[in-house]
């Protein structure tokens, strides 16, 4: 029986022997990299996305309602409810991101944006990261500018029924479950930002 | 200045009008399609990735131990920390892939197995599932079995520590807060198998 490997042994990367583009598909570009393993020297070849980092916001307003947004998905082929997000642009950084993508979205600006979390949305294969910000005071003062493949409904609900409609499956995209983590275990450890939520 | 849409109008799934295979890069399939809107008539590409469910797994020992994994990952070219997870075999169905994979991984087999929640990784571009598990009673009865490119550190920690490493930003796989947000959720509301925890 092979026994599971409870050492304390360091891992290391492994080494990159080769890079081969593969394509340029707008959301990301696709590579093949060959690398050499530094624990035994052993060689594969892996695939990997190369993407922008990616925001999503949890905007709020001022009385306590939450914005989500109704779209399309291509990938699910399905009408999804998400909270707004989109790709970090050239020049931009994460919170610009976050601006940007909450107007041209929602329509709405915000008071205050305050960067509460990231995580890597798949280690495994892409090489990016995802903010989650949180947006206070958040008012219809801006323009909306849909992507040419957008196609955007517009929710408020009351900020409590985030964690009901999780609870109910009504919201499944895994991004918006890691910015509910975010806020959850934000309040659970007192975060500062924590006493500002309305 | 253009108004958010805040109607009631109902979106609907974009009509698919070609779809062209780009290729298999072993994880997932890259396809193009050309779609529709339903509400305008404009047309756009988009591209797919097809890829198989995923899971992940939530492994408990009778004492109060979740296991976690150190590995390298190429998305990130970094030694992550997560919880066991992998791929839906064909023919498998989630909680069979969930077995096989905590074993391969972690050498641990499980008592019971609960499905405690599925989320969408990516549904802009990836058309899958990955469904999380809690697996209860884990002990090393089994036999590890890495993928080639696999290379595992097996870590017990007490699970207490699950909430507190995401907190300390050691795990930032978005997939394994998804997991984390399903246990806290599921806890809070009193599920069924929230009595069942060590």
């Amino acid at each position: 029986m092979k026994t599971p490997d409870m050492s304390e042994r360091r891992l290391e990367p492994w080494e990159l022997l080769e890079r081969r583009e593969l394509g340029d598909f707008r959301i990301f570009r696709l590579a093949e990299t060959r690398r050499r393993s530094a624990a035994d020297g052993r060689e594969h070849s892996f695939y990997l996305l190369d993407t922008p980092d990616w925001i999503n916001i949890i905007a709020l307003t001022s009385s306590g309602e939450i914005l989500l947004i109704e779209q399309y998905r291509n990938g699910t082929d399905q009408i999804t409810l998400e909270i707004p997000g989109g790709m970090v642009d050239a020049g931009e950084d994460a919170e610009e991101a976050a601006r940007r993508e909450l107007e041209e979205e929602t329509g709405y600006r915000a008071e205050q944006l305050i960067d509460i979390g990231w995580v890597e949305p798949n280690p495994a294969f892409l090489n990016n990261r995802c903010t989650t910000f949180l947006a206070l005071g958040c008012r219809p003062e801006g323009e909306t500018n849909f992507d040419p493949a957008e196609d955007i409904v517009l929710k408020l609900r009351p900020m409590e029924d985030f964690t009901r409609l999780i609870d109910a499956g009504e919201i499944r995209h895994a991004l918006v479950l890691a910015a509910h983590d975010h806020l959850q275990r934000g309040i659970a450890v007192g975060a500062e930002w924590a006493d500002l939520l309305p």
